[in-house]
């Protein structure tokens, strides 16, 4: 009855690809974008909102879910899918990555890390094997090994000492998704991903992507950029690692980006990306449009009645006006966050159906540099 | 072309009315409930919700508008309505109730009132004819006359003496409404409604009804109370005040209420309300349902799968479990204050509609206490 999970990689234009994941809970066209719901919501916008934008798959959060309300209680709730009222695939992240940036830590170990919540204090432990049961007890359709993500720069010593103990985790997350499966609590649906880690070293991160391929992973991310490195030695640093994934796996470009990073990563074969940046940036008045990025505050919208994006497939960005949405966002109401979030959250899916349609077309070089040359204004940091 | 501003009493029962409000932007059905769209918006609300909802009228505020866009810009945007994306009838306050409670008043004199903004402390002045210059320039279907409205309980010398000011007011009111219809800035599908005040004096609420009667408006407003008075105190002053009005005039009692407030009010014969109550409390947890008022901060919704409110005609409440809700709104999420403000709109819209209703079936008197029973508990202040 359940289907297994699968990737279909369906045609490829240079080394951009067109694919299919298949899970349980439905087909992930890719290049895909996930939109983030942080605990168990993608911030600002209904669930139906999410699913209309044409977003096939979220993002939920392992660290902040398992504060609140907590994975026992959303599993005895009926799982993460039927508490947030999304049926669509889910993919978690393991923690790794926000513990290490939001909680309190008190001591990283080989067994895994010790910290206190950022919320009330209370102690935790956060491990491969408790990363891997809460995310089977929300339900999540992918999965990812629990990590160690270290900031950037960073000595190449602690580069290695990090990227190493991220693969004897790798190790154990993956022995602990299969005692899983064995007992009931994953089933043929859902998988388990391995996040290639080595900062920006070409060298620790061969290493790393090779060790994880012997793991034999149904699918590979790319963990520990996007956290300080810059666009170039990001890009640089995929079109080195990418190489040493197999084809025939889905790859994951994890916390990316703005959207000159996607049709970037996307040319060197990234088939899935997730980012609060539509929905952060949206309500800190930012608007993302196929006339660059907006900042709202500024003064010049203040009597501009044009819509926000004619070209927009969302019905927000053509039916409010420039002028009302500043006015909402220099208000600081609700309205002017539920109109970014919703149409820069459909921005996101609508260049991912861009591209997708573009290498379908054989043509992906050239919409890029069309598409990039229209966009160009990158959105200032909020 | 354009319909003239009209009220057609259409049945009573007991004192209860049910009539309708022809404006040359639509009907409105009386009894009325007027979501509040303090600065243009109705707070997380987009205005597709609050049509849908059932409301046929909005509230904006004079206060909030004139410093923020600014009534001469919304002029120059082509006037509140399509501002805000609003097509129905919306009825404007004077401010005058805002900038004594919001502004920083430097001086109230027979002229008016000169205020600093609570923005960016920038000067003002309110007076009548500036009060309908605004109401004017954003286009407000219904129009409030300048009033000046006190703080309760106060010295009956002082209440005596607001209250004469009011009634001056609202000559000045009434020509500077004239002056813009004959010079067109309004228009025969709009209207100006007087203020009674009063306090909880029934002589001086006869006082004032009658001087206003004498002015002959379309349509009148008991202001100055929901105050700090108490439920109590407003339904006797109520009682006394109605029956001074005309019957074929539609009465509107300013910032009410409760759903216990609107039934006891309806029931002595008013026809119009406004309040922030439905996304206030909103926003602060609070959910309108027919089974009564809910905190969904309380901890005995953790785990509560039922949907918000099974009866209510909102998606949302149906939709949305009780556990969802009180875990969005620890969070402090927005989709919690979105559900809940959406939820409250279409309660108190759909109270409205049995009122009507019952009215129509000549049986308001059982139906309200029905109700009341049904709804007994009453929100605690957020
Ligand atoms: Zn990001
Ligand atoms: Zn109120």
């Amino acid at each position: 009855m359940t289907e297994h999970f699968a990737f279909h990689l369906k045609t490829t234009d240079g080394l951009a690809r067109l694919g299919e994941i298949t899970t349980s809970r439905g087909v992930i066209r890719t290049p895909a974008f996930m939109p983030v719901g942080t605990v168990a919501t993608v911030k600002a916008l209904y669930p139906d909102q999410v699913r209309d934008a044409g977003a096939d798959i979220l993002l939920g959060n392992t660290y902040h879910l398992m504060l609140r309300p907590g994975a026992e209680r959303i599993a005895r709730l009926g799982g993460l899918h039927k508490f947030m009222r999304w049926d669509g695939p889910i993919l978690t992240d393991s923690g790794g990555f926000q513990v290490m940036s939001l909680g309190k830590i008190r001591k990283i170990t080989e067994e895994g890390v010790a910290f206190q919540s950022h919320l009330d204090g209370s102690r935790h432990m956060l491990s491969p094997e408790r990363s891997i049961e809460i995310q089977c007890l929300l339900g999540a359709d992918i999965q990812m090994q629990f990590d160690e993500c270290i900031e950037l720069p960073a000595e190449r010593r602690e580069v290695e000492r990090a990227m190493e103990l991220s693969l004897r985790w790798a190790e154990r997350s993956k022995r602990a998704f299969e005692a899983q499966r064995a007992a009931g609590g994953a089933h043929a649906g859902q998988a388990l991903f391995g996040i290639v880690q080595g900062g920006t070293d070409a060298e620790l991160r061969h290493r790393s992507a090779a060790a994880l391929v012997d793991m034999d992973f149904p699918g590979y991310a790319v963990g520990g950029l996007a956290v300080g490195e810059g666009h170039e030695a990001m890009i640089a640093t995929l079109g080195q690692t990418l190489p040493a994934l197999p084809t025939d796996k889905p790859r994951y470009l994890m916390g990316v980006g703005t959207p000159l990073d996607l049709i970037e990563s996307v040319r060197l074969g990234v088939d899935m990306f997730d980012c609060v940046m539509p929905t952060r940036n949206g309500r800190h008045g930012y608007a993302f449009t196929w006339n660059g990025a907006l900042n709202m505050r500024n003064a010049k919208f203040a009597e501009d009645m044009s819509p926000l994006d004619e070209l927009s497939s969302c019905p927000g960005a053509r039916d409010y006006s420039k002028a009302y949405v500043h006015h909402l966002i220099k208000s600081g109401e609700f309205l002017g966050a539920m109109i970014l979030s919703w149409v820069n959250t459909v921005f996101y899916q609508d260049l991912m159906a861009a591209m997708r349609d573009a290498i379908a077309h054989g043509r992906f070089a050239e919409w890029a540099d069309e598409t990039k040359a229209r966009i160009t204004k990158r959105p200032a940091a909020p």
